[in-house]
């Protein structure tokens, strides 16, 4: 036989976008590794510059980005460091973003919008990612927008684990801040071992036909604690609302938990005044000390990220860490 | 200028597959024309031969198909039109599927399931459809499987509209049979007019943990019409659980309401026995003569299918025919 | 350098579909390995539903189908499999098809038809496979239908073997039931050691130009065992046409071999009733018990398989198993 | 409604590349139009340079180029002016190859061998190519090489027409020249009314196996007129081996009849040394002058080409310019 | 023939971004028609929402966005955008982008960088882009990131139109600020009728080998007015230093003159400390008033994108605009 | 767990085309490899036969070509190498191009051209490279005219190195040929040590409008030696019409030095006369025997294109064999 022959290896590399580092790093010390060392920069025009300091030639790389404001800057710095990755011979290329960009415009709610969910997991395709991993997407629908491989992660889990120490689960009930939710709180109901269910209905008095609409509690929550749980929370403002039926329903006290921890202005003041008890999110977004306040708990999203991405490259399964209950 | 220099008219070619003939010619009735001649049909090992008995070179062609059982072979006999389509010559090809093959499998439930639904979409971007139709979708967010676009149609205003006239709104009850599908029964309250909104929840009794689930409604339906309604009924096995418990919970009668009557074994006989007053569902797929029973009502989807082809043909709005409310 | 380095090594899975699983447990068993298991089933509506039941992530996985009636079916399940083992992470995805599903619609015959072969080839495409594996292709060409590597095997040598045995080559004449399978018959006259040609010739006798064609045998059989050959046979009527003209023509007894025994009704009753000697046919196809007859004999495809399979897996040459005759 | 409105005409350019210019005039003029004006020449290292003279934007435009040798540089040249017309707004581009390049390497004969007709199929679709018009593949598979419509134009009707003027139908035998090209053989039989078949059959003593093969006719062609047929002719050989065996054979006269006259070195020593009374080709390619030798007969395939391009731009049948048999 | 056949209009629609509207006000003034109606705003996490307030069906879409910081915000706009008139149904549609973004990061200057100019041109392919057009490239090779038409616009000859008012051609030289863009400064020297050419090198005094570079003017500038060629003005470093080297070395006066004024922080203050006579820009960026200082003379670059907007419409064409320069 | 395992070694394979097979043989033997046994040649009417004598399954291919003249020839032989090197399952395949070619049509320099470059990288992609391999870009930016890693190798550190010996760098001027090539002027200046920098501008005659254009010499280049660098020479005109203009000057002597030895007649001849004493070019590109004339110095580029490769088989950084200066 003619040509050369050699052992073949496989080597992980980690990179990080600018949007989260404290994140990457997390992550990176839970793999025992340190962060491929970047080169990242805006020129004056606001153009983004990226070089990575070290090669990363036939291995696989796992670019990771968190997505908060302002999230497009954010994901053209991913994109374009998944081109340099592409140009530079990795030889795979999984895009991290925990918490997904546009993740809430994944279908038509009118005629020509656009579906800018789709169009994203299209970007990532086109930059050069071969596969993409995220966190509690808003509807697990986003997973098929992708024409590859999709690690969808659950911080779930991680919530449920630690509102169970603070609830006494035969007097809980769990919540839905609206209609649209409830799945996901059924899900909280079972792993919490099957609290029973409520939700906030936003209903028009039919009675009064030219009058607004006024939020109603469906369920039965007096005395009990309400443990409200939604994907994200951004301005809080459906949040706050459900605390105040709840609470006006008679509840003990309210814990409210998500995991994407958006919290635009003015979510910080809004919820710090609903009378809630405690809000737990994960730090798949980056939260500025200015935005903590006495009741917000933040858990940490790095280990789960980290077994997933050593499961990815050790070729383990992925489902395992969820006990089978993840893709 | 060298060449030559013709005027440029466009024409419209609608093609129909054999799961349902009769859907497709009223649909050409209702566009006042004719369908194209086709010769389909098996051979010995059950492939499936196609060809079109008439020109359709530069023509927009609509390929319109239903899915009953057996779904994969009806699907095939689409694609290997939309093949035959694109070698001849059709200047746009929309793939028609009232009822979208595989809707339910748009997400992995768990690891290592396929997303059939998207894997539909490709099929039928790759056989050559440049648009895709379809009606009620069982997620809204299947419209960002294809890349293209998607022109989702609703039954429910048809379905509304007859419902209207069989209830009196202020003794009406809009129920959801599960916790996933309460955004439709929203809809439809608001569409009704306000009416209020209660739903079936699969609950597990904590007092006895090792004991089955069992169904509770939530919302109050004592002493009124209740509409049950979903997207599609297929054994009919969740909507007879929830007519039965909406009834035990003293509800006047049960008015059932579904966009696509999958009705398969043994859904006849369930429904017929269930105790509901009215069972109401349009035909985008074909209900055989033996598959009717006295409370069944079909209401015509051809129009609502006419008129899409008509907008999309003549560059009109699809969203005007809802009044804005759709793709 | 950062990051971390582990050693790579290659696993190898089988996937078998639902159509054929004895043929895909022979190859297994030829490997030496088990099938992965998986599960797969019907919906009340015909929608298939696929899980692995193992992880396959960085894996080669080879998923066998076999594609007799309902042929869409199998077709189908086929994809969803390739589309579950996309997304779930495996390295590389063989579509083991050993007889080509449309393999006959591999061209246009007229104006409006489809290329059913080609768009079948861009179905497993889309899906997700990198490679196709499929037995004596009906025209060769079809290999070039697929973007991507096509193994195509040959049952032909297998045959040949088995045949031999049979026949004295002196007194041999191998005989195509038609002009356009002549190149097969060639083939076929070439492994037996040089043997003469015949073939069956439809003609219209021009002296009576109104009536209809007859057949006639070109070449000298007389006393001689005709071996009869074709990749396929499918209801039987041209091959038991064919024998009787060669029994007509004084052949001593005739043998007919082919790859594919699709055997569709009524070949089977046909073929028993034809006054052949010996059917030989390998197991591509399921062949249920009730069709089988004392005249036929099925070889067993399982070891070429996998062979092939383990070259592909150990990147060893597949045109080795053939001394270099095939791709 | 904003923005503005315009009526919609379509153009028709017809382009021509450099290896036979005659052949594009004579299109042209049954089209009655003029060539669209080309720069095109060579660099002194052999790269080409093109550019229209004339705007094409908007336009359908036909690029016809014919592939005598140096094949590689008329291929070359085509796709750069299918670049050009891309990149200048073209409405549609049809790459219009009379004579197919690389026609006959359609499938792999041994493994590690390209499917350069594939490739070319590829090439054309990549440089921008819409849609391809071609006449008489060698394979007619090859169609399926093109994601996208191809017209399959046949020289044969006009082939057959001329023969049919030269010979008594009553005492003709139609000859393929091997085994492989007895369907052919066929439809010319059967076009020109029923007449009977022969072939020429390579094979090898079995008494003597060490010695070479012979060729041998298979069928009656004593006393009778053979038209021996075939696609192609390139260096004659085979070509030239059938008309003596037929003419051994005891046959009246031998006329050669095919589309593409290749006609490599030594092909015109070979066929008028070979006692054949005529030799029929169509002009798909040039024939220089010192090419032409008596008995060569060249019918003009332009009135195809324009029927063709004129249905492809009026959206009209092609089928029909056949009497239905072709694409 | 079945169907039905209506006249085909063709219709232009003109979108604009938030980025610089008056801008594209100023199009639709030129071409005589409103903008479409959009909504366009940010959600409270910096998400983009966009949709399109009137039909766009079957219609010529041209969205422009013009690309000031925050660039990547203004350039996902344009996406999302693009991406919802594709599933509108557009017909086509152009991106226009005055100023293309990352057009400078248009190689790799070392390895492990991005292409952000060819991932731009990608992100439009994939969002649904079939055509761009932009000005004044910062290399002509990007139009060949793009895999269709790119409409490659000059505001060259409005500026060069400009200054040949304002200089007497006889005592008049132009300068490239460095050595990478001569080329551009001849076609200046071209188009103002021959004048001379002159360049800023930037040089290492090898007398003394660790010392820092200087700027050295390189041909005769004495005594002239220098206008000084640029196709951006960014932060203004190197122009600035130009115009300082250029006065040394005794020219009258300087004139510079740049397509896209970029006007990055501190280029403002410091153009407007450096002693030239006038900056000459094209309005490609919108520039704030607080930007604008009295040697500031902006050209409306509106006229050039109509006139080329309306030749792509109605299929004229564009290199007319310049006299056959241009693309 | 099913399946098998086994460790997973890779392999490189090298593959030379027939342009120019000794520098493939110098790259095997830096390597210390020897080059993969093809057979390769020419059809009588001039397509190309290519097939790969042993198995390159699984293995890292790279298929190196020149592109002297007939261009279009090889270039399509490299393409089919690589088609036949994808069907026979090459793990990933490098195309080799040391010259590219049509480098030079990199834009379009008026409207209606093609981009050759982006074209010719477009045919890769499609034949089946997965990477490109090239030597001194004629635009830096046609790296990015290819969706996926090019490795942009550097001759000029080889050319720099010889001329080094051979001049003194205190009496040295670097010289661009026109105004489009200073840039690589002023890398070899700082290369060299930071001589100066002259370039070769045609300019008109202001006083004589009417006149024909003239060459001059801008920066001082009496007395020295002359160094005129450029990336390619073809027929040599420009080169020449710079050497003798910088003679004129009073230069001492002039060497040119130049990556690509095109030498297109008559370059040779011009050059041979032109009065330089030597000229240094590497041999991307084969140059013949009876091209060869006293003042020709040729460097071997293979050390360059063997180190590349197996950086790039090894994963190693190919920045590092440039310093880091190259891709």
């Amino acid at each position: 036989m003619t040509g050369m022959q050699v052992s073949n290896d496989k080597r992980l590399k980690l990179v990080s976008g600018r949007a989260h580092p404290e994140l990457a790093e997390q992550v990176a010390s839970e793999l025992g590794i340190d962060l491929l060392p970047v080169s990242a920069y805006d020129f004056a025009n606001s153009e983004i510059y990226v070089r990575f300091e070290e090669s990363i030639r036939g291995a696989d790389v796992f670019i990771l980005q968190s997505h908060p404001a302002p999230i497009n800057k954010w994901l053209m710095e991913q994109l374009i460091m998944i081109d340099a990755a592409k140009r530079a011979s990795a030889k795979r290329i999984t895009a991290v973003a925990p918490y997904y960009p546009y993740a809430r415009q994944d279908k038509k709610h009118q005629g020509r919008e656009p579906i800018s969910a789709r169009l994203v997991a299209d970007l990532f395709k086109t930059a050069g990612a071969d596969r993409i991993m995220s966190v509690d997407l808003h509807a697990a629908q986003a997973q098929g927008f992708f024409d590859g491989p999709v690690d969808h992660l659950w911080a779930m889990p991680t919530l449920v684990e630690y509102v169970r120490t603070k609830v006494d689960p035969d007097n809980t009930v769990v919540v839905s801040p609206d209609a649209g939710r409830i799945k996901v709180a059924e899900q909280w109901g079972n792993r919490l071992g099957g609290v029973p269910l409520a939700f906030v209905h936003k209903t028009r008095d039919i009675t009064r036909p030219n009058q607004a609409t006024s939020n109603r509690v469906v369920g039965d929550v007096a005395g009990r604690t309400a443990v409200i749980v939604d994907d994200l929370i951004d301005t809080a403002g459906t949040i706050c609302g459900a605390v105040r039926v709840v609470l006006e329903a008679g509840a003990k006290d309210v814990i409210v938990a998500a995991t994407h921890g958006v919290l635009s202005d003015p979510a910080v003041e809004r919820l710090h005044a609903s009378g809630l008890r405690e809000l737990v999110v994960a730090d798949t977004l980056p939260i500025e000390e200015s935005k903590r306040f006495p009741e917000l708990t933040i858990l940490p999203i790095a280990p789960v990220l980290a077994k997933a991405i050593d499961a990815v490259f050790e070729d383990d399964s992925v489902a395992k860490i969820f006990d089978g209950d993840a893709g």
